[in-house]
């Protein structure tokens, strides 16, 4: 669970966060969260391991403004040798659910091609453990 | 079709543009897109109309990197009452597609309802048109 | 102080931090600073207070890149009715000075004209505090 | 001159541009104008020369808004060896003044010293030119 209060620099006219602004707090979150279970990007990256978004998904439910205070839920739903699926799921400080973010990432090599994470990682991020 | 020219600040530390950035490409096209069917959102605002996102999807298919320049085209893929489904394709200057987005609309009004846009602004923005 | 740590988003493809980036840092950590002072910007804004920029310099002295985790230290160097200006000093995880950047923010009302920001918010933001 | 419609991206919730993104539209209008003179920033990187900023001064004298239709102007004021000072005035639609930035870029290595940019490029950006 990763806290995060909201700028200005996050916020659009509309008085709101800005609809491309939550994907930062997603790749914040499940950075925190692989790093939390001992696999930080930046030492995957030191492996030849690097993780690009394939596809992302967001529901919009509630707006989140000015000096709110979120939190940003992490959960994998899927990961396969190459694959793994977050899910975020975003609530202000009433409690109220404002946006679900769902983000596919493959693992490549320094050459962009799609490579197995490595069986420990996998393991490591799997839902079940 | 929107062109837009790629620099330092679209891109991260991969190399290539951040995966939140193409959701600003998507805010651009679709501006003008309706700006030159006459419906600006400036204008629409002056009328109590509001245009706020409540889903997107987006699917990347091949990196932009720096110095590229893109095609944005913008299609509606359906309209309803309350509603726009917008479609963004991007491709690079190889003719290469890049990213493709869908991005929900939902009008509301100065409270936050959602609230009809009108018969001619759904008539204008209809995709038979 | 503020401590943060360096995602994708911050980043830009030269590998380093994008130089605009540091604005936000900046933002935050003197949003902050005025909090725990007592005088967070949401609650002087329901007084009909705001206070905008109206100069910034900024001096790159060594890049900050990704998974770095910076302190951002906050020091107020001058206030007058209607005036603030704001220092602050960014170093990295290895305690090395990174960037400097100097604010100067103006106190205006809702219609935009500058307003003196009160004696209480003065006298508990003056430095000899 | 490099023309510029204000989107909701560039802004914030006090309605306006949020300071930090002036620099992007600096970085913007700068790489323009070396690439109209020959010097694409991409090409000088494939030659191995980097230009990094490493002081910027801005002056925000007045508010740039959503859908705003921003003339950037750029100017060489300096150039040595290693160094490049641009100034940039942001003026509205309305010929108003809104910001003015000074920016210092200087010429670096892949390895990250300061390198002679060389006599052709100091001469082709040079202010009598």
């Amino acid at each position: 669970m990763m806290q995060k209060t909201i700028f200005y620099h996050d916020t659009d006219c509309g008085g709101v966060v800005y609809y491309g602004n939550y994907l930062k707090f997603f790749e914040e979150a499940r950075t925190l969260y692989m790093q939390e279970r001992g696999y930080a990007i930046s030492e995957l990256m030191k492996r030849g391991l690097f993780f690009v978004v394939s596809r992302q998904e967001v529901e919009y439910k509630y707006p989140v403004r000015y000096a709110d205070v979120i939190n940003v839920d992490t959960k994998i739903l899927e990961v396969s040798d190459i694959k793994i699926i977050f899910e975020n799921t975003i609530t202000n400080q009433n409690g109220r659910l404002c946006t679900k973010g769902r983000t596919t990432l493959v693992c490549i090599n320094a050459q962009g091609m799609p490579t197995p994470m490595g069986a420990d990682t996998k393991k490591a991020l799997s839902p079940a453990q």
